[in-house]
């Protein structure tokens, strides 16, 4: 294959004001530049539009530096090396890596893990064995330290990371688990992944909905979204319950800050542990994640599911699309299809 | 001393609706019982009135049981026993216990735990080296982890508990202690005690104000009231910081819920942690406690303040004063002065 000289990306174009919009958003071609001793140069296939991302887009500081306006976005990309001047990296060679957003990726060599592609599909490493996953699998094991016949909740159960935790969590001894979505068909799907129950929040009040899933409370609670559904879980929570703060979806897009929740105070009588967490700050667990996780899925005892937008072009509405809930777990962008 | 007949005691008559009245108890005189065999019976001479009494007040399941209604209340108090049928306490012993609120308490032996009265004043064992002190003592150390060069915050700090936290941190190797209080007195008091920083609470926004004290932000804050000082903590809190709560009393007599921290979802990114703790799960440090606090005051390295009311009839008036924020220091109840 001949090196492109050109190639597409996405750039934030103005800071949404609440959700974004496509507006906020340009797709620019750009020339390629040579390559420098040290670098590839990779097609990417497969891109991922993650909740996070939301977060970089305004103008604060956080974990992860804010978006440049007028620049390309990024995040995790798996592509193809297409061109190579580095001795660790060869044409043809499937690797890992966090320049999403565009056709073409140029960089070092060390910006690039390389991914065993006939292992499994490659959006399984932007997913189950990919950050998403690892955040299920720290967040529930070693941040809210669920223990065997612990009753869990996870929040966002639907999502790549919801999905995950009810299914480690089963994997793990939990007693129960419960899980909340936005849809009747993605309760639905949450149930067949074996969640022991499964509401749909917008049919009603989380806290009588929780309460009824489980009268008598519950141990753990994941996270994803915040608001309403963390005041819920305080209310349900036992003694020595344990919440991990992974996310907060509910409120991304808010702007103003919602008001949090009115019984915190809970948390002293009942000895809660309310803990935030960013799954960097857990990447010694990879390895074990990598081979749990990974014979779960061989031995079928672990599902996954993804939605799948197709064209860079339509990245920006996949990212809207994954705020609006539109995925039932991760939400990919494809990009096998076509470049410039 | 012949034995009294009858003693006086304290009923709660109603249940407050927000801030607790003097028509909410009233004093009543009965009888007290014949001793069986192993029981005592003890004269308070001092006893504790403490915020968390506020929540056996209402009528609903907490880590203790609620109070009943024209029942004697009870809370810490320390006497002397003045009967004994029992082997393991003499007539002239000086005992901790949990029947305060009444003149003399009658029970088993083993209800009853013998101080020295030599080595400190009786009511330090409700203030200094009893369960204020050990709240301090456990909430800083075990739930908030706090580390030398930690930057630690206190509300509170002229209380009981908070004026104990800021000098046992400074004891520990804090870099910087700050405190709030509620008056330009018990901020002086506060400084007086060698807190790095201090602020009267009610002179302007917890959040400018703790910043303008703690411009690099803070990495533990306990937390004795909740409300805005939960949320400016949360704003200040640096990466991997972390939040003991031990008490809410901002929110003890509002008849709403007020809402909670809006910026909890800070958390995840910063990495924080919220505990909540009640003293009872840390009886373990109380040996390592009393060691070490009891070395700190005799050598004069720790100071503790009480605000003392006189006589049984005005525990009420003692109790709600403290909900008002009238004590400096531990607030107690001398009950020497006389008796029925």
């Amino acid at each position: 294959m001949t090196a492109p000289r050109t190639g597409r990306e996405v750039h934030l174009t103005s800071r949404p004001d609440g959700m974004p919009t496509p507006q906020d958003f340009a797709l620019v071609q750009r020339a390629l530049p040579a390559l420098d001793d040290g670098q590839v140069l990779v097609r990417n296939l497969v891109m991922s539009v993650d909740p996070y991302m939301r977060g970089r887009m305004n103008d604060v500081p956080s974990y992860v530096p804010p978006f440049q306006l007028d620049q390309v976005l990024d995040g995790g990309a798996v592509g193809e090396v297409v061109e190579s001047r580095s001795d660790s990296l060869s044409t043809g060679d499937v690797v890992l890596h966090g320049f999403g957003w565009r056709d073409y990726a140029v960089g070092a060599a060390s910006g690039f893990r390389r991914v065993d592609a006939a292992a499994a599909p490659l959006s399984a490493y932007l997913g189950v064995l990919g950050m998403p996953g690892l955040t299920a699998y720290a967040g529930l094991l070693e941040v809210a330290v669920m223990k065997e016949c612990d009753v869990v909740f996870v929040s966002g159960a639907a999502g790549a990371v919801g999905s995950m935790v009810g299914q480690i969590a089963r994997l793990k001894g939990a007693a129960r688990v419960i899980g909340s979505a936005g849809t009747a068909a993605k309760v639905d799907h949450v149930l067949g992944l074996g969640f022991d129950a499964a509401f749909d929040y917008k049919q009603g009040s989380v806290r009588r909905q929780l309460r009824a899933a489980a009268p008598d409370g519950i141990d753990v609670y994941f996270d994803n979204v915040g608001g309403d559904h963390l005041e819920a879980a305080i209310g349900s929570l036992r003694l020595h319950g344990r919440v991990a703060l992974c996310g907060a979806i509910s409120a991304y897009n808010e702007t103003h800050a919602p008001p949090g929740p009115r019984n915190l105070a809970l948390a002293i009588g009942k000895r809660l542990t309310l803990r935030g967490f960013i799954v960097n700050d857990h990447n010694h667990l990879r390895r074990t994640f990598l081979e749990e996780v990974g014979g779960w899925l061989r031995d079928g005892r672990l599902r996954w599911e993804e939605t799948t937008v197709h064209g860079l072009e339509n990245a920006p509405s996949a990212f809207i699309g994954l705020l609006h809930g539109e995925n039932t777990g991760k939400m990919v962008v494809d990009l096998s299809g076509g470049s410039a």
